[in-house]
């Protein structure tokens, strides 16, 4: 039976599945990536997971192997810079043509989890969509006319739209982007710069002790009314609204997909009120043929999406 | 000969301009579009600067017209909405094919002029373009894989931006957006405003006469270093390198086109101060690989751009 393995190589963690050709998942593996343990022990944990998908199965053929990573990809083999990983212009993709002689297909993994949640649902014959995935940063995904848009190569940088030019500073260096106030990070930041100033808040111990705050400790937070997170999650909300209309006005799509894990977490509570706030910044009348949709897939969009890259493979 | 005719139906003028199968031109006409005296006036200019293209060459086989009109065009043929001409759900091309049997192609004004602007400069092999053009307004337009991209109908309003979500009223009643503050609509506003409270202005007597001011007056008194002007330009530059940076994160084009009359008065002067603003609000490096250049045809734009919409029929 022909087979592909899709991955979703994170910082944290790497996901991998192994699919059958009509997209039945078959199994699936995951990993921590450890990353501070440096470039080879990377590899070699892409490597486990990988085989030990090959091992899971009996009689099947591998077709090819699809992955989506955090950073600034080219042609669609080398990670150029991430975040994330310590991989710098790193020619994943030979090595792992090397290991398993078969092709292998790697995008930007915001790209990635964009193209399974679009390839997955019910929206699969839309050709125009865009998605704002909202977690520890803002990321952005463009598919035009059937296809994922990228540009010259980094197009999709959608939570870096300064929205607020006199604002908070971001991780970018430029001053006001939705990721600084709409993301995770940004969020904490605000909640951070209320406590500095006297503020109390039920959180105030895990900031003390230097914790990141998880999108399930901030929802808590928020369902309990704690007056610093509602202020802070509220203008995020804000601010993704705000975003929100621009990008309708930008692109005026079929369908926006809202995802993350932030989004996932606060979902059907905040998703209105976004869309609510879009309807201030857009143009009359364009919001009304767009189509605006949470994700659907959580984590199982990245391997998922990374399948359908390895089955783009067929069609080149 | 075969011949094209493009037409440019503004709200002040109606431009067109007759073409052979190689892109000379043969002929222009301009008549005024007298779009107070209602639609049935226009349509007569229409088709007087239409008529007298036709009579002005002998031995011609008329192919096809394209046109540009400002608006929400549909079907390529129907004005849906114009903000500047009597026209609503308004099949002109219905009328167009009626009365000189050949194919008619309609599309927005913006879009049209950046076709004119992409198909005859030397940049016409670049696939992925944006373009910002600031005049009464700003408009935009996007080719994407070498094609006019416009999403479910009117993408690219890249105009109503939001940019300072606390900012100025902009005319499609949201706040902040680069319209608002880089147009010429919102410069003579913050002239207005600063002249209200008390500031000395070299075009205080036009502004008292209710006068809309021209790009050339505004360059006239931004040469002569009046405080007010200078400062209502320099807030337009601002906002313009902030949407410029905005768009290249989310696009990373091959080519950024900047044109309209504002930009081709203050010209030379501004487009470097926009493109150091951009790079503050650019992701690094982004900008290295785009080419930024000034729009070149000025008001041809618009007819050139119609001859290759019609010549686009024969693609069909």
């Amino acid at each position: 039976m022909k087979a592909y393995i899709g991955l979703d190589i994170g910082g944290t963690k790497i996901l991998g599945a192994l699919y059958d050709e009509t997209g039945n998942c078959l199994a699936i593996e995951k990993k921590k990536s450890k990353a501070h343990e440096g470039q080879d022990k990377v590899l070699q944990q892409i490597f486990k997971v990988i085989d030990r998908l090959l091992d899971s199965a009996d009689n099947i053929s591998l077709e090819a192997i699809g992955a989506g990573a955090p950073g600034i990809i080219k042609d669609e083999s080398i990670i150029e810079f991430s975040p994330n990983l310590p991989f710098t212009k790193f020619d994943l993709g030979a090595l792992i043509v090397d290991r398993y002689c078969v092709p292998f297909v790697l995008g930007n993994d915001v790209n990635v989890a964009m193209l399974g949640e679009w390839k997955h649902g019910k929206y699969s014959s839309k050709r125009h969509i865009v998605g704002l995935f909202v977690g520890t940063g803002v990321g952005g995904a463009i598919i035009i006319n059937g296809e994922l848009y990228t540009g010259r190569g980094v197009a999709g940088e959608l939570g870096h739209m300064v929205i607020n030019p006199e604002g908070e500073t971001c991780g970018c260096g430029a001053k006001g982007c939705l990721e600084a106030y709409a993301s995770k990070t940004g969020i904490q930041k605000a909640i951070v710069k209320a406590i500095d100033k006297g503020a109390d808040c039920m959180l105030i111990k895990k900031i003390e002790a230097g914790e990141i705050l998880k999108s399930s400790m901030l929802e808590n937070a928020y369902q309990a009314d704690d007056k610093v997170v509602v202020k802070a999650i509220d203008q995020a909300i804000d601010y993704l609204g705000i975003g929100l209309g621009n990008y309708i006005n930008i692109f005026h799509p079929e369908l926006f997909i809202l995802g993350g894990g932030l989004i996932e977490s606060l979902g059907e509570a905040v998703i209105p009120r976004i869309v609510a706030r879009a309807k201030e910044v857009a143009m009359p009348s364009l919001m009304d043929d767009v189509v605006i949709q949470q994700a659907s897939l959580g984590d199982d969009a990245g391997v998922f999406g990374a399948y359908q890259l390895a089955m783009t493979y067929k069609l080149k």
